[in-house]
């Protein structure tokens, strides 16, 4: 990497004669292994011209860190080549507990705070790699070239970046640093300030557990251990849930003798039979006893719904620590514990307290919040959304997001899956899973924690550019992984892509209407949600012409006008589906109207999503009179929005999402 | 203003001469009218050192002009003392067709498209509203001082953009203006490019019309003027909705005797009684003849429903002036063309073709497109809205948005507008009429168009930074109207308002709830919607340290568990109540569970919001289990959103907005 001329000094004539040697003018800085932040401690002087002012800088300096940081060890002051002006950006490297070293680009200098035009990757990175992540920060322009401005020296630049990332991948002890300002010029670069903190701790990334078979997600018969009658109780609601199972149940409970018509017993040793799975709801200190018995008895999935462990205090962790190395040794594998537990309506369990259970489906839910899995459960059941797999992962004292996706992949059920993430134990494993299964089922994740509030400790150093958020929403992107940031749109999303033709092949979209006032507000939401809106050729407004009232708008949206009937879209659906080689999405959007039933409606946008492969998205806005034509819609799995604005801010997020899942028809 | 020394050269020669009078180095710059972006056409050099760089510079730019823009006038080659650096602004001015004339403030430089970080105001300004300006970029720490860096002239600054207000009000002519970069260092500034637009064209912003008495809207018999027996037609569903009006109605259809058993009039004229309002459908070359008669009748409002007017041709264009003109001599108001025209539910009369009337309410809805009144009336009957006032404002011709205004004023069911906005005519006057109103109602408005596609042209230049939708956002901001970019959004933002408390008095929240998750979750929205988490004092942690379970999170949001039953809300909600005076919104976040039913919740978050003056928002996340909370929260006027992430942007809109409802219990 290319640096300024420079030597490092410990007396004031020693600052002059090598400020001499180098060339006036110089920069003086201060060299402390405490000082990060060398301009806020007066540590840095630019623009000394001779060797006079070399020695007042370097006293300068020293009484300026003296008085802003007078514990500071002062390693001496660094006389370096003042580097000729040029575009400044950062590189910057850093250490996700996640997902390991990442490397963050962009626009650098006193402005790298209020631009934030990063673009972010996680290692390791290829040559194309990189250069996609220098052309992706928005001022790439300054880069290439810019009203006049000539090109700058993008060559040398990607070889920086290979160097740095070659350098900080070999590195282990390498944790972070910092390159900013790097100086590009027309020709070559210069890096003018550098930090770089090592540290011998590692990051382990290998859990060393092993894959959870999945048909241990399938239990024969089920223990409830803490089984109870009493309304109220967690063991009340759970053995009421399960009381439908189509297996085996077994209630656990010494003091009884018959719960719910089951015959009940004071140990799971008493069972006569296997027991694959048992849920667990007696408190947390009774828990390692209990789940030595389950050990013994040879369970196969214990479900802890007990709170108290490590979520609680360090007798909680202690407990947990206990509990998992006994169930270990048997080969018990645990969900939760502090959790809500399984359900697969499917195969007709439930663990959990939710109220009323969700009906058989074709969404896998996976929370790390059993409020979410209440919360969502209860919303499907008035909003037509059935699950195959629904899980509250708790503390993940053993199996974890890894092992449920594994879980989800092997369900013939599951369509799509969605996840409500607040942190991932292994991020390296869970991306090569995510990668493998969003192939073939789409996977959508709200990730919580993008806020600063939780993150201010981090913020004096690139960490805060691109914090823990930014490495997950970047880790989602290249597993292909649709971000969104509510449940609303997750589930949109979810049933947006679970569609055959999955992903849409591009951004070029045309809209349809016969509402003017949503064409405009279409237009709007498409360049605030990245969606292209692309002219038409003149042959097709032409051929459109033909059948189109004379004053209609010969653009796109394409405004059909409110008189226009079925006929009229059929007519203009039928030249889309011809040239639709000129787009990617036809988004169809209708209005309650006299002239034009929903059903009718739905119809024709049935017809046209036959006629192409290319993705068609229907919004129909309004109340009831649109229901008839939604209904339509939704048993063709052609899943109409309702609201315009969420319909585009969705189809939006998935076109940001790196292209992965390969169902017929794509690319 | 303070710029470089300079002068103006027309020959190498004079280049040198003048060049060695200023002082080296300098920079060159091509002078001619036609040349806006100087540098693209390679006419600007900078860094001269001697008088023979000068003599080639100017050649120099000569040749690469005549590369460029041959055509380009040439009036000189100005050459200009080097400005220092400093810290590069941009003033910018601009004259919107119906607000007048604008001020863009921000940064400037090459940086200035990429940053986009601008102010805007409408003129004319106080120096607070300067100073405010400034403030409101995101990189005003480059002006106040950033570290180490000291901070710059911010009162010259002041100055300069005063005196260039000043100037600006009283240049009639002067249109436009650009001064970028104006160089700001810590002691004065210097204007190093600056470009002025002058023209002669003025924008009349009186359209000299006489307020329409809002009486005129509470008609006592209504004609129909092509009224129809034929289903399907809009001579039809106009007379089918207006049968049921309480007053007198008067079917005109000189080919029938009778229409939906109405006695039926060959003309308007031959009415025996007075005529208030007249509904017009006949095709549009006959509506000037119609409105001729309803003049003479002294018809008040003629609803004009008719289309093909200057929304369609020149044709239509003139027909629409003629109308005007026919009713203007006789006082006739028009509502229209090319509408769907009034409905008022509690006056029992709907001029439109909507499906079914929407329900009497305390909505005045208005808007610039009949499908989203189609729409939006439909999704109101099942979403238990109501309204006042709905008006499909059409081409407005004679009565537009200040009109309707006016009346959603005058009428006492009113309790929130809502706006759907394409076009304001006479932005003074809709400011003027919003600033009242919003004083007592609030209003909410959705202008269309902020997308570039329709605004490219204006690209090149100041308008580009601040065009027309950044002027309306101002405007609606200065007149305490919230503006929202959808419908949902906005009926949510009315509801939200149409408590008595209206505007929360500032944006510092408190969050609690039983579910982690949604606390989660809630800090992210709130960091993203400008609503500000506060930290909890020791004393308000202690108080509550009493009733919580041990391991409560002690922070905010306040996460009381998911074991929280009513008792623990009521306890914690009553120390809230106590130490009101730490927040001015409080979040309240709800999920169905088996401890609290919702309308237990529900009980006590409406305890809470009478305790307090502050405003007490509530979330009821889910589906049918918590459907009673949220009725008796609807009931007693605390509505309940049901979306978090929606419910923190709809709160956070209404924290951005100049905060002007003077409610009870406000500021």
């Amino acid at each position: 990497m290319p640096v300024p001329k420079y030597g490092i000094v410990k007396s004031p004539e020693d600052a002059g004669i090598v400020a001499e040697e180098i060339g006036f003018p110089v920069v003086m800085k201060i060299v402390s292994p405490q000082i990060l932040h060398k301009s806020d401690a007066g540590g840095v002087i630019v623009g000394v011209n001779d060797v006079d002012e070399a020695k007042e800088a370097y006293l300068q300096i020293l009484s300026n860190v003296g008085k802003c940081m007078p514990e500071a060890e002062i390693e001496g002051v660094i006389v370096e080549e003042m580097a000729k002006p040029g575009v400044e950006l950062i590189i910057g490297g850093n250490t996700d507990p996640a997902f390991g070293k990442t490397i963050t680009f962009g626009i650098g200098g006193t402005l790298v705070e209020f631009l934030k035009d990063v673009s972010l990757r996680i290692l390791p990175l290829s040559e194309d790699d990189v250069r996609e992540m220098i052309h992706e920060i928005n001022s790439y322009k300054l880069i290439s070239g810019y009203r006049g401005s000539v090109s700058k020296d993008e060559e040398s630049l990607v070889k920086i970046i290979m160097n740095v990332c070659r350098a900080f991948e070999e590195n282990e002890e390498l944790r972070e640093f910092d390159i900013n300002p790097l100086r590009l010029y027309e020709s070559g670069a210069c890096a003018v300030d550098t930090a770089f903190i090592f540290s011998d701790k590692h990051t382990e990334f290998s859990n060393g557990k092993e894959e959870v078979p999945v048909e241990y997600f399938d239990p024969k018969s089920i223990a409830v251990i803490g089984a109870s009658e009493t309304p109220g109780k967690m063991g009340y609601a759970v053995m009421h849930k399960l009381s439908t199972f189509p297996g085996k149940l077994y209630p656990v409970n010494p003091k009884r003798d018959v719960i719910m018509c089951f015959k009940t017993y004071a140990s799971i040793l008493d069972i006569e039979d296997n027991v694959d799975m048992a849920v667990i709801t007696v408190p947390s200190a009774l828990v390692p006893g209990v789940m030595e018995e389950c050990g013994k008895k040879g369970v196969k999935v214990a479900v802890v719904i007990t709170a108290g462990f490590k979520e609680m205090n360090e007798e909680g962790k202690r407990l947990e620590e206990e509990m998992v190395s006994i169930a270990k040794k048997y080969g018990t594998r645990i969900v939760g514990p502090n959790c809500l537990g399984l359900i697969s309506p499917h195969k007709g369990y439930d663990t959990t307290y939710v109220q009323r259970s969700p009906t058989p489906g074709n969404i896998a839910f996976l929370s790390q919040s059993g409020a979410i899995v209440n919360a969502v459960v209860d919303w499907s059941l008035s909003h037509n959304v059935g699950f195959s797999v629904v899980v509250s992962v708790g503390n993940q004292s053993d199996l974890d997001f890894f092992d449920y996706l594994r879980w989800a992949e092997a369900d013939p059920n599951t369509e799509a899956i969605i996840m409500y993430i607040e942190e991932i134990n292994n991020g390296k494993a869970f991306m090569d899973i995510v990668s493998r299964i969003s192939l073939t089922k789409p996977v959508v994740a709200i990730k919580s924690g993008s806020s600063e509030r939780g993150r201010a400790a981090a913020a004096s150093h690139t960490g805060s550019l691109a914090g823990s958020y930014e490495v997950y929403v970047e880790a989602f992107r290249e597993a292909g992984v649709l971000n969104v940031t509510n449940l609303e749109d997750a589930f949109l999303a979810a049933e947006f892509l679970s569609h055959a033709k999955h992903y849409p092949k591009g951004k070029r979209a045309i809209v349809v209407t016969n509402a003017g006032g949503f064409a405009v507000l279409s237009t709007d939401y498409a360049e605030r949600y990245g969606i292209e809106i692309v002219d038409l050729p003149a042959d097709v407004i032409e051929e459109m012409d033909k059948f189109l009232p004379e004053f209609w708008n010969k653009g796109n949206p394409i405004d059909l006008l409110g008189d226009a009937d079925g006929a009229r879209f059929a007519k203009t659906f039928s030249v889309l589906a011809k040239h639709d080689d000129l787009w990617d999405i036809c988004i169809v959007i209708g209005f309650p109207n006299l002239v034009l039933t929903s059903e009718r409606f739905a119809k024709q946008i049935m017809m046209l999503s036959e006629a192409t492969e290319k993705r068609v998205v229907s919004v129909l806005i309004g109340g009831a009179e649109m229901n008839g034509g939604r209904e339509i819609l939704r048993e063709n799995k052609v899943p109409p929005f309702e609201e315009l604005e969420t319909a585009f801010r969705v189809i939006g997020r998935t076109l940001q999402s790196k292209f992965r899942v390969k169902g017929p028809g794509l690319l």
